[in-house]
């Protein structure tokens, strides 16, 4: 691998090529971002060099494509016309399946392999990026790819195999699921400004996730909303089973169960 | 005030000592409590004495219920018969109706005003007390008393004057509701052995309150069941409401109303 693209150099993006660096890639990292971002990208070293998306195509051996979720559907549109035969393509959106089967459609000379670096920051933006930011974090693939697989242990990541329905599926449940009660739970306080004088940290830790900007949002309801139902409907079943039993010893039961998958939660997260 | 008997010397009951201290309580501090918290407490020079109920409450101007809720019960039920007449007595339950209702009916000599401090640790016993766990927090009285109002604010906390239903609504929705979503959550996710290997910060900060131990729920949901189960069926409807909304513009004004009440709540919490 002496050439990879990467296009869209944000967060992931730029946390991406200074992995790919520490890691020990020696090849040329190109960047594919607005004149903006390519300024602060060069100055903090994160690429070597900035392309427009079909130069940066045709000479890479990897592209990664670390935009939003719609943007990257676009580029899947035009993309494979660029690239050489082989050429391996990922992506670094936070659904799969939409993502996967729009590239089963438009890529065909090259090699496409979803992605999902389960990493991030309170704050976005290539002057964000991190080398570290994948350590320890699970990246998962939608299928095997022995070069893919092998950079993502040297940066550190902790590589998860699953096919893009059942990670939209699992998404939807640990990421997506607490966004809607987060903004759910912040919006039912909202509407009693009385409440705000006796919240703690339990109603602080629950709506941290309601302040997340909407723009990315947009894109992940919009590409997972049937998984993110079917979770919401699970979860509104399971709340509706859990109020008869708030007097009652059940509820006991209730709580000893979840402490446990609590517990199991902290130890492989 | 020349003496104060703490009745509970836990976390809450003996940081509440060691505030009164170092904000310049002269008197005495007399601990009630089993044996062996009694041994730790006097070690910890967190109260100066420990006497049986009938004797603390005999010589004591502040008598100061730190016990869990079903236990601050029984006490009023038998600790107006050795109080001097017009002895302040409070409670640091964390629902306060039932509560207030039996100290209504139980408590002629004494006078009763409801409190609850609102901090906590994750750890409890005598052994984590902290003569600054009320600092900047809120406490809630259920009603004006001067010389307790005082000694709150001496203490550092932030006085809030609640009526004991108002309070209990409150308290429903900011911290009693957000435990129930969080057992929930943890359930939820725990039926699906898959999910932990994708789990990121979303599903551990969602999770971290079903570790609770149950026993103080047992309490709080006995006692305050009626709120809790109302603030659940909103929370129900909104979650409703949502729903159809996932794929519609109308989730982004939802956003952000939620935003601006999350960053409302970490204003003043």
């Amino acid at each position: 691998m002496n050439s990879v693209a990467i296009v869209g150099v944000g967060l992931i993006g730029g946390s991406f090529g200074l992995a790919l660096r520490k890691a020990g890639f020696a090849g040329r990292i190109i960047g594919v971002s607005s004149a903006a971002t390519i300024e602060k990208a060069l100055r903090g070293g994160v690429i070597d060099a900035a392309l427009p998306l079909a130069e940066a195509s045709a000479g890479a051996d990897l592209l990664y494509l670390a935009q939003p979720i719609q943007q990257i559907l676009e580029t899947l549109d035009v993309v494979d016309a660029h690239v050489r035969p082989g050429v391996l393509i990922t992506d670094a959106g936070s659904t799969k399946a939409m993502i996967c089967e729009h590239a089963a459609a438009r890529i065909r000379r090259g090699q496409f392999i979803g992605g999902h670096p389960m990493a991030g920051k309170e704050s976005r933006g290539v002057e964000q990026a991190d080398a570290d930011l994948f350590r320890g974090r699970p990246y998962v693939l939608t299928s095997r790819e022995p070069q893919l697989e092998s950079w993502i242990e040297r940066i550190g990541a902790r590589l998860v195999v699953l096919d893009a329905a059942e990670h939209d599926r699992l998404v939807a449940l640990v990421s997506h699921l607490p966004q809607v009660l987060s903004t759910a739970l912040a919006a039912t306080i909202g509407e009693q400004p009385e409440a705000a004088q006796v919240a703690g940290p339990a109603a602080a830790d629950f709506t941290r996730l309601a302040v997340s900007p909407y723009d990315i949002w947009r894109d992940i309801f919009a590409t997972n909303a049937a998984p993110i139902d079917a979770a919401l409907g699970a979860f509104i079943v399971r709340l509706e089973h859990l109020r008869p039993q708030l007097r009652s010893a059940e509820m006991e039961h209730a709580f000893e169960k979840a402490a446990a998958a609590a517990r199991g939660l902290r130890k492989t997260s």
